[in-house]
């Protein structure tokens, strides 16, 4: 049987069972199994470039000890992407890649819902890594932490105003959601808006499933 | 029970029957079936720009008509994408486009192999239009009809060739198989070269399935 | 006595006879005629992606039976600008990538008028397509019908309304009308504005006239 | 009567001659005339950077002080555009921006024939000042002098040369005479070529003549 | 004992001693020696483009007949930098490239503010020839002549005014003053904004002084 | 006295060695300090995504305990840069980065030259992240270790001859050497190819000093 790792680098046990329930849809007989773990090593949160840099050798060191057909590595920041790619000949898929390669086959130009604006310059410095800056519409950003974002009566109603804007001032065609406890949000937000929405940790997990299932 | 309708645009049952063994490693119990069909009214190979654009308001039409909860439409030309898009609110996929992003999860740079060199043209340019050129490493052409490549006894051998001159001269580290007919030379190619090789309408129906599966 | 013949894509013969009235500027004695036709199977109005594909083949058919030196395809949408190309040896321009080209050798950063803003994600696919997304501006909608834009009193209020945007926010050096029935407005709105305004009508049957008379 | 003034900024009257023959083509009863001169203080050709700053003010200089409707600057290093532009209401062009924005019309991807290789990272900075370097093929370069080029026996036999290397090699689907003084291979090399060939002093008159018959 | 040669293209010699002092900090016994001179032949200030021009010749001219290791050209517009460059084997620094690379290796963003909105273009035309557009966030102008923003008394709050809207409404996190005669507002300035900002004849005297020292 | 702290992130004391040499050059009466030490918890040679990412935190930390006015990471991966630089206020110089910058300010577009082809990814990647791509003319490999390449025989020989293909096939005006180590290869390479030839060290020093004698 086949499995795919799915590793939340924050060590926020209620984000990964978060995890968990998002990609519970993936779960099927014969399907490879989707196993959702935290990194004990992972700050309570991904917040700054120092908590992105701390877990890249531990996700490294758990790739390389872990029995999986392919890794998910889940926080938008794509923590450790290249040199846990560099560890195994086994696919690692980061969810901010993903989303974002996903978003571009669901529209023109992608808007991205931020968390908090002092991620929004490391997040653009990636788009220009990767290459994809001429797809970006705009990223807004709702300025809560991310424990509200994850539990807040009132996120809901602030991802729909900051999609909003992406769609309509910034020309987004499909939303991102730039975290990976967004994941209930999705459809909710969808609706508003209109647009496609991307969950990214949904969205690796498919390309991840789509690898294995190849065979690849 | 949800569905993902894959058209060949061609009308080539045979290339149809190759497209359901390429995807029949996608079909769970309990998952989306995955449903193959030919467009009676395709040209027998897509070929030229007349044979994209002819097939276009065909697949619209056949798109509109079809029960189906998402898309996919099998020519690297990626035939009438937009204008289906328009014509359903159920996501609609390109092969072509689908491919070149699922490669960018595996590689920095990729690699296409075109069947003939008089597509490449076409193919730069729509690279262009998704905006993606800057993540090219090359592209080269078996200059093969499509009939021969999808029989013929050294195709393989012709792969090989072709994709180690992306990877060794043009710097690619990752093949996108520029043709929906190959995908039965995808796993010894990938072993061959030993950088990921992606066949497109896989990568395509990867896609399809985890947007079907998510509710999108 | 050589001849450019000039097709309007959709069946309205008051925007063809505008396009008559427009182009009488180039009539000299000796020079190429320039014949504007309506085409039969065209819809009332281009104004959609299915607008846009239909006309596709038309128009490919009707190049191929006509006699001409030159082509040009009246719709700022450039339907079946490739494929026409690849029907005949004669030259094939656009209006769209002549009215953006010719503006590139008036001013440094240009802005397009379009009429409504749904077009836009449309025009900046494919100003991605041609590579010059550096040199745009903006692009600013009219938000009126083309049948308001053509006939109504307020237009060239409107677009001088528009074009200051283009100019005096989005830095617009020269501006593109972004449809094929505006060309009466050129010069009003050109001396409200201070800056180029190109007709991309009238740029496309410059560009065919040069390469006519050059012998090409 | 209208009028385009037509400066050949080096001093070699034979250049302007040859202006003057590539030019005829253009003249008929009622068009514009296009008058052809030679800039006295130039150099006898414009090799240099040195070169090219030299004839700026006074090309300047003589457009203050000249009667017409439009001015070219025939010379492939554009000198002197922009400070001619900021000296005067009316339009000018220079033959390089115009000879590449016309090849964009005529094919995806253009190749440059240079006189020398010197003179290719110069082209190189301007196609990126002008933002068209992703539509660059390559650029070659015949490796003659202006006056070999100009006269030499052998000038054509060594463009189809480097034309094949541009189409067969680089991709180029069309190709642009980096020189005035080039004209009279013009048709020539496009029949040996089979891909459209632009000589830019043609392509920036033909743009000249389309903007002052507008009107603009 | 080597030396700098810094050349003030303007005629105003309150200009070059204020480049003097800005230069200062760089003086050590055994530092190679920086001289700061006037352009006896340059306008009193470079604001348009016929100033450009003017003094790219009389540049040259000086440079070939100066006895230095190192030059910079010290005015926001680099007049004559590629025809200086060419006329001599020594390093040829110009502010406004050295402003902008120093920038680039400070913030990932970077703004400038300008002296006159009329010259965002010709600036915005000089980036994308460097091909740094992707990294820019944006400018803004001071509206104020040069006169006034040198000595006036509210340039350094108009300054902090418009270095707070790049940095907040533009993404810039770090700004370079556009303009050789800012520098006293240098310290004041990043202290207000909290990022780096840059004054582009330090940074190009900086670059000349390693060239010169490593013996370029 | 300020001073600058230059770390060598690999434990090879030989290398820092070098770097005291190389930097011998900006030693001065009054000038900021240069000391160069070595991290002690770096891997003997940087050559792999793993040593990059291992060194990261290390070098934060250090950097957060040390006394510097500035820091410069003398390793051409420029590992840990981002997070160095949310470690503190003082300015952090990445070599890689400030290698090509001053490149920019010496030649159109740069080479480089890496110790081994495997880095070559890595390296564009980076480039791309940096906004840069446009500028690059190639990359070529010496296809050394770095024990080689710092000391042995035929290391210039290799080097001129990759520079040589750098300069004639690639078309760059400026050459970096793409490696901490190859100083005193600087001078003559230089002399050997004609064209700048960049240290990155060097260049990151003496962009630190400048930073540090204007008082940032």
């Amino acid at each position: 049987m086949s499995r795919i790792l799915v590793i939340n680098p924050n060590s926020n046990e209620t984000v990964t069972e978060g995890l968990r329930q998002a990609l519970a849809v993936f779960a099927r007989p014969g399907s490879p199994e989707i196993f959702c773990e935290t990194l004990a090593e992972g700050p309570f949160g991904i917040e700054t470039q120092e908590h992105v840099e701390a877990v890249a050798m531990p996700l490294r060191r758990r790739i390389e000890a872990a029995e999986a057909d392919a890794f998910v590595i889940a926080c938008y920041s794509d923590p450790g992407l290249h040199v846990c790619r560099e560890g195994t000949a086994k696919p690692v898929f980061g969810i901010a890649e993903c989303g974002v390669l996903t978003a571009l086959a669901r529209g023109d130009r992608f808007g991205v819902i931020a968390i908090k604006s002092r991620s929004i310059p490391r997040h653009i410095r990636y788009l220009r890594q990767m290459g994809l800056m001429e797809r970006l519409a705009g990223e807004r950003a709702l300025e809560m932490s991310v424990a509200e974002s994850a539990s807040g009566e009132g996120t809901l109603a602030r991802m729909i105003e900051k999609g909003r804007e992406l769609r309509d001032l910034d020309g987004a065609g499909v939303v991102v959601m730039g975290c990976a406890g967004m994941a209930r949000h999705r459809a909710p937000l969808e609706r508003a808006l209109g647009v496609p929405v991307i969950d990214p940790t949904q969205a690796a997990v498919a390309m991840a499933l789509g690898t294995v299932l190849v065979g690849a």
